[in-house]
């Protein structure tokens, strides 16, 4: 199995292209993972990174009216891209039936829009442009973020009896009887007013607080946690999704793959490389004698 | 292969757990995707949807002080949790080589603080908090969302040459010599400032003529596009990501897989089904008379 992700063209160049490869290895499963794809009336040149984030579309629809378009607090275009393991593996399972190898060529834009689900089906089926809708779900109310004593909760008391158990858990039973907030379509009208007194009542007690209560009475919703607290919580921990490994004298914390096999987690046994650590290595086992790396080193090539 | 996403529990419940298949197929494997998992100290009716977005830590870096924490625009913690497509794809290789089945755990909350990638490492490795940095990226200068004549574009001219480029390219090659903005470290010290005398000679043209002219010249750079308009791209059709099936009397468009395989896109042929579409189908191979599915329709209970 070979992945690569250069810009397309460079392995050609190298004489490392699929089709070369292929003579050599028949069944050979080959990965290619680019901004936009391999076959492209786009130059390939065309940087990739920044163009594929907003090229999306998820800008435009991260904020608020007044705040969007605002990126996603992490690279989640290259992450889809990884979608590459799920290609790759399966393409995998064809060659141990068939001996057949192929090319695969992700590209970062087809694999966001692809996944990024209802909004596209939104726009394709419905003809319905999705719009940034903020921290609040426009299908309902109360369902948003809501401010607490010392922090943001998310809530969604999308039915009816989520409501009242709400209600009544902030200790004001009375809202569910109003009729500005009888039903979901008399919710939607009035929800500035009744993220107002949703948050009067939150107030007496912390984001943590109310995500337990809630929770436990069938009211879906999350304390919004930082990437500390989140990485801290006691489910994280009870997986062992976290690991130490050694590397030199220091010992460096990783995630493992964010699934268990029949009860554990999968295994790394080696630390991320340090830059250039493996070369050596690898050119010996391409045939290199330890003159011609010192060589190369000496070159500034390596 | 089994994949299901009930709550953990239910499976045993209707006598389909994994223990009980894998007696009759023992190579089986079976994948449950859920919030957090099957071995949890949380108990398994914690409703999941809403706290896994708000506990993965991501709404807590989207948006700038002002304005996090926000939603990303699309469900991206269920999305992630489509890794179990790997998962799966991975586990019959497996299972093609040794007959082994397995019972695979996919956590939604594990899967998304895995696929975080940097954000996370930050926190783990270097212990350095992550914030929510808006749409500037605070290691690079200029580096963001700026406004032109009629929409938002992204540019990225992190490297000297790049920001030279950019400098000429909107008229103002004198920013590059003002020592305000000599390296990219005075760069970012006069951020606000820079920002405006860029969008100032970005002010002249639209957003799409910047998009070309500045990748065009290697400045990485992209119109932020809605989602009607990131469908729409010329790349987008040349690939084939979209594809038309008759529904009913109707056309629906979808999308392919987000990669090519030997340069096809893969094949869907047959649309989403309608809502219990297939059910008569199902219980008839489940060896149901007709009288017998007639009889629980008028019950009700299909």
């Amino acid at each position: 199995m070979v992945l690569e992700n250069f810009r397309p063209g460079v392995m050609q160049r190298l004489d490392l292209g699929y089709e070369t490869l292929k003579d050599v290895h028949p069944g050979l499963v080959y990965c290619a993972i680019s901004g936009y794809g391999r076959w492209a009336p786009w130059p390939p040149l065309r940087p990739m990174t920044r163009s594929s984030r907003a090229g999306q579309g998820v800008m435009s629809i991260t904020g608020d009216a007044d705040s969007a378009p605002l990126r996603v607090g992490y690279p989640v275009c290259d992450t889809i891209g990884g979608l590459a393991a799920f290609a790759i593996s399966a393409a995998l399972v064809r060659s141990l039936r068939s001996q057949e190898g192929c090319f695969i060529d992700v590209s970062m834009l087809d694999s966001s829009l692809t996944t990024m689900g209802w909004i596209v089906s939104n726009q394709l089926i419905a003809k319905c442009a999705p719009q940034p809708m903020g921290n609040h779900n426009f299908t309902a109310s109360p369902s948003g973020t809501f401010q607490t004593r010392d922090g943001v909760i998310d809530i969604a008391a999308n039915k009816q009896e989520q409501f009242e158990t709400l209600c009544a858990l902030i200790g004001r039973p009375e809202l569910a009887a109003d009729p500005k907030f009888r039903d979901r379509e008399d919710r939607k009208r009035h929800r500035p007013e009744l993220t107002v007194q949703i948050e009067q009542g939150l107030n007496t007690q912390t984001a943590a607080y109310w995500d337990e209560i809630l929770n436990r009475h069938g009211v879906p919703a999350g304390q919004v946690l930082s990437v500390e607290q989140a990485l801290g919580q006691e489910q994280v921990a009870h997986r062992g999704l976290l690991m130490s490994l050694s590397q030199d004298d220091e010992e460096i914390t990783v995630t493992r793959s964010g699934f268990l096999v029949d009860g554990q987690q999968t295994a790394v046994d080696v630390p991320p490389p340090r830059l250039g650590q493996h070369t050596d290595e690898i050119l010996r086992g391409l045939g290199l004698t330890d003159t011609a790396i010192a060589g190369l080193q000496e070159e500034g090539a390596i």
